[in-house]
């Protein structure tokens, strides 16, 4: 059983508004769906999400700009899922589209719905999306975050984010040609020493990341989403990636 | 405070699979844009669910067919929905979707979300979708199922349906040149009584405003979705349409 996340910069063009990357996009979905066992996809925002999130001053206090920025982003992402959404149907897999923005929120989300729709054989896909965090503000709850909730509640063997690199460095690869591709993370290691940044944001995943493992048995796993075919090789020495543990 | 809901036929082809009404779309929203107190809007399918929703079996016993059905259905009528909402955003107005295959559902929907977003000062935009009814069945909440239950929720002091025809006669205006529009209808009418079925699909609509006409107190409304003008005369001598109080 696996849950996984196809990343914002893997499917849209980051730079340019509301920019996808269909091509991209087409390969995943049809990899994924030869993957046994899937039980939901998250996806990220990209250009659709964080571009006009930071210009609507998302997340933060309610206020005019913000509100009406609610709105924009909600719209966007889900034109980017319609899309994700669209391959799956044209690949023959049963996707449902279970936005956290209609979840009971009270500190937490009620995922029923979606967790329904698992039991019931619908490939779920949720995806980084704005939400009602308190009386004085909108938060955005990331791609990251829902994977987190639902390996906890869900507990799959393997959890998987296709992000734009191959992996977790040693060092930054950009800088150092000796960078060496980390293809195991275990217990006691913290992101200090494995010192890489390679995007600048795989800080904050590898935090998220580490805290997943204790739900996933059988490993977290970082791995190009531009070479979606490495998937099949979890749990082969042959896998390109980093699987922390 | 208002609900209000627009039919599928006014804003789709429904003979067109897929096929939007743009412009009639936007007459609506630019005119709704400007209507003060509107709580939320539902919408029909129209040629986004209908079609397919019978071809696929929906509603009707879960089955390799019904499924696949269920997500196809979902995902036209989601992008039926991106067309209202951007034109809402387009006009200034704060709109939020909220489907109800997202809902918890057990023998009832569980609104809540969708009420906190009015709470919150948005107009959530509900429509039309697919839902598990039970163990063995899909089910299709219509557009006018959700204005129902909206009734009941919100206690309006009005609930408009936008429809392709002028309001209801009484009796055919396509067989009788001397059908005349009734204005209103008061307790103790049946739609025996008043006879007519404009489109062939009025009398379910019919009963569904007569069931909710206790919770509106203002009258239940229906009116023609091609001169969504008419709205402002809601209340007046003027109005051209139907009032089930």
């Amino acid at each position: 059983m696996m849950i996984l996340k196809i990343g914002g910069s893997v499917i849209t063009d980051k730079s340019a508004y509301r920019k996808a990357n269909v091509e991209a996009a087409e390969k995943i979905i049809k990899t994924l769906a030869e993957v046994d066992g899937l039980l939901c996809i998250v996806h990220g925002g990209g250009s659709f999400g964080h571009i006009k999130a930071k210009e609507y001053g998302l997340p933060g206090p309610k206020n005019e700009t913000s509100s009406l920025g609610y709105s924009i982003v909600h719209r966007d992402m889900e034109e980017l899922d319609l899309m994700i959404v669209s391959l799956m149907i044209e690949n023959g897999m049963r996707p449902i589209a279970v936005p956290v923005s209609s979840l009971r929120y009270d500190g937490r989300f009620d995922y029923s719905p979606l967790l329904r729709y698992i039991d019931e054989g619908f490939i779920p896909v949720s995806y980084g999306d704005v939400y009602i965090k308190d009386e004085h503000s909108y938060g955005i709850y990331s791609g990251d975050d829902i994977m987190a909730d639902l390996s906890e509640l869900l507990r799959p063997n393997v959890a998987v984010f296709l992000t734009d690199v191959d992996g977790i460095y040693d060092k930054d690869p950009k800088k150092h040609k000796d960078a060496v591709l980390l293809r195991e993370i275990g217990t006691g290691i913290s992101f200090g020493q494995v010192q890489n940044d390679v995007t600048g944001g795989i800080a904050k995943k590898f935090d998220s990341m580490m805290r997943m493992r204790r739900y996933v048995s059988g490993g977290v796993y970082l791995m190009n989403g531009k070479h979606p075919e490495r998937i099949y090789d979890i749990g082969k020495g042959s896998f390109i990636g980093t699987v922390i543990r």
